[in-house]
């Protein structure tokens, strides 16, 4: 019996770069001029021929994690940060490219969305969901697939969610309700076919609404069925996605008992719960979608 | 030398209660109904003629903190949720008022704000800011206060902030600039000269924008300038308020040296810093506002 | 192009549970009875004929969250919590075995420990890391996987580790090392060979303990270098295990600067750094593991 | 009406320095030689002549945050941390001393412990709690405080804990028990007479003794009476201290309800909840002790 090394991968994680473009508007003077902000976190994990170095320390195919930090900064003044996908797809490519030893990348770029408040130059963090993006990269010419999505999405539905019909075995005392709160927090991804999605800020505005929209019209008599009606939508309207990955926690909010007190609650007054929690994770997909297996790893 | 009890107080934290109001517009039926909710976590904290349960164990002056909520939940459900101001005067001044052991109530509840989606009962967390107020009584007729506030509020000015002429001791290193990032999470908190105001919502909303205006409009020597300027701003907007608390972290974002990579970074490319940060606290007041010392314990 | 269903689970999320085993020395009076506690954290997910459900909403096959809930509490009282890779077994297999609908389940246990402060019953959490164990069950008789591990445990070496001889690019400016503070928070995972393993707890307690030995005693020339070890070290020691999954964030220490102040720094003074992390993860494996392609999704 | 500036305070937080000292038994080379390690996080908050910085942006009287970071490191490597509180108070004076402005420092720190696995200079995290240190300082000569304390100190008594006998309202619903468990995560904090105290170590690990031990000989009838207990246990011991504040979140664990699933609970299966909770503060102290109203601002 041998011992071996198995799969492995390193990088950098969660470098956050604030990237201002001056005088956006092409108008301003440095005093009144416009600016834009992107504001992200980028997450390298790249892979290889790595025996060496774990076998004995040997670092000669070893780029630094500090080094790959600094390209995230210099790749941000260079080319800017149109969009994650881009500057994901830019980052990967970069790194296979440059490096012989490296065979694969990954690169994950969470990005925080900031509103303008007044003036040219002055934000304020417009909280709600995350965006993200997923980017794997062989390299120039090799194989590549970008998953855009979202995390921290919290929605919630007051009324049209019903929960019957289940099994019912010997350690099961819920009641059947046909009028409950449904509320979660959606992380949600989605597969491009290709990388040559051409408006990703699109793609993402358009998929997020999507989900929001299917969220609040599906009357829900379970959240397995939100899901796949939340994934079903967004590829029905967006061609350029083959595969949609939801996880929903359930985040139960239970009608609280308010008969000892000589009150009826009609679905008024509810206990939001932390722990535990539902959780129903699910794929949604087209059935002509290329093969993608390293793409959500 | 004697041991002795001191200032106490107890109490149920962070009750999380949704309150929906069914058919908000008047006009629904149940199926087509209007919904408005409210989200908050309630924290009680009382305090009064409490030396024999310290000592002895001797209950028979506790309100049980399970009662507390309880009673956030009843009274969610008779009174609603008007606003979090309303609501914690009503629990502050009932807790005082029908238990002759308790002698004072602290009641702090924080909001979450949800916007509506589509249809009447659909809506998603809008993230941003948590809304704040804590409130202070001694039962109806007595000495009350009411502080509203917010919490995490992130805002960032991508120039007019500048940091020079300040002292240099020997452990100064820190090169003066005339244009830097500001960014901060702002916590602030205001005081109401009396239970008396009317509009507590137009009130918040209010406050909330010239804080941010000020943050925007202030073209900025120093963090103190900022927090100064904005605690005035809203002093001098707002005749209902007559004190300002402000923490304000100064959420370091450090300009990255591109030199060795050939590149200039003409305020470009930033790292934003967690730890450790810059802290600055400060009050301000009208000189005519009245005394209250407890009203932000 | 038809839109369908992909792979998919569900259950319940966190159940936290505190199973007390009263006069566990065998000899108490209920006075001076001595107590052993298990504080665990119990999330479960369950897959099999779950396509009406998400299709139409359909229930007829779904088994409560709630009532897995109420499984994992009615089996601590039944079955106790001897270990918590003997509770996800029955656990499992009970989900799977019990309910046509369900053909496998996944329990995952956090478990948190308590050391015993004086008396029969009183405890203080131990901190440091939480013990882990992933179950996978087809049923009885069908395939079975359980991995053991550990996160959050924090380890240092303030000498005895290097870092030189890696790629230099257009972008690096690191310099070599040849005395660094290593630091990481040791996320590890190990695969057993079967589900035979009798005494689950020795083998944790050895698995933790060579852990542990192999980052004190490796002299590092690269994370990578003392994640292998690490990996090594348990399987050339446990013979019940054939496979480890490590994750380690390299918690940067950068030594600080202390020229400006006229002073050197000979490896005395650091700064701990939260973010960017390194982050290496890898697999070390025997070569004759069985394959076991779910025992870590 | 005038608009004024309150009470205010800047400065650093939370820098995060790790301290080695080398050779720490005075006998190895370098090679073999035994390390010591402080890991602690730094916030210092200083108070002045800070009128004009606020109104106009003038900084003259303003030390940047920055160079008080420096002096952290600083102090580190020219005095070593002996305590926390040795490190707080040589910190807090040399600001005040060394500033003409700085008329009041305060300097908290955090820290956390490792012990040692093996060799000479390899640490795991002990976990647990996290001890602290309140430094309040007007200068040399002038007044000055200590707090000592720890947080995150998580206990639990299996049973000897009782509840009954308390107020019933209207919206009390909970029964009385005489056997529960009580379970709270301990924020401590004990005032020192005076800077005197000669050995912050042993004073540190006596008091904390002396809370677990109060913790867990304590039969409580109410959370209230186990805090009396415990500042009160370490007052009696510890003449050099004089007054002791304690904040004890009640973590219900709630008796699961086994009877729908045949079985009963005798105080074997709780689940553990996370919100709401009690809280209980409470101040315990000698009738002699000294006036200290800033001590723990």
């Amino acid at each position: 019996m041998a011992i071996v090394l198995g799969p492995n991968r390193y990088g950098k994680a969660e470098t956050r770069v604030v990237r201002v473009t001056r005088n956006a508007d092409g108008n301003g003077e440095r005093d009144g001029e416009v600016h834009r902000i992107k504001d992200v976190s980028v997450t390298v994990l790249l892979s290889g021929a790595m025996e060496d170095v774990h076998l004995s320390g040997d670092n000669a195919a070893v780029l630094p994690t500090d080094s790959q930090k600094n390209t995230v900064f210099a790749f941000a003044k260079k080319h800017g940060i149109a969009t994650i996908e881009d500057f994901g797809l830019l980052l990967a490519r970069h790194f296979v490219d440059a490096q012989p030893t490296i065979t694969h990348a990954r690169v994950e770029i969470h990005e925080y969305a900031w509103d303008r408040v007044t003036g040219g130059h002055s934000f304020v963090r417009s909280g709600g969901e995350v965006r993200t993006a997923l980017v794997h990269s062989d390299g120039d010419g090799g194989a590549e697939s970008v998953v855009s999505g979202l995390r921290d999405l919290a929605v919630l539905n007051s009324t049209g969610s019903e929960f019957h019909g289940f099994v019912r075995d010997e350690y099961t005392t819920l009641p059947p309700t046909d009028d409950r709160v449904l509320a979660t927090t959606v992380t949600a991804r989605w597969r491009h076919r290709s990388t040559a999605t051409r408006d990703w800020d699109a793609s993402y505005r358009e998929a997020r609404n999507h989900l929001l929209r299917a969220f609040a019209e599906t009357h829900s008599l379970s959240l397995q069925q939100t899901l796949f009606q939340m994934g079903r939508r967004v590829l029905d309207e967006r061609p350029e996605l083959c595969e949609v990955r939801l996880a929903l926690p359930n985040r139960h909010h239970f009608l609280v008992d308010l008969e000892p007190f000589g009150m009826d609650n009609d679905n008024e007054v509810y206990f939001a719960a932390d722990r535990p929690y539902g959780l129903v994770e699910g794929t949604v997909l087209t059935d002509d979608a290329p093969d993608a297996p390293s793409a959500w790893t």
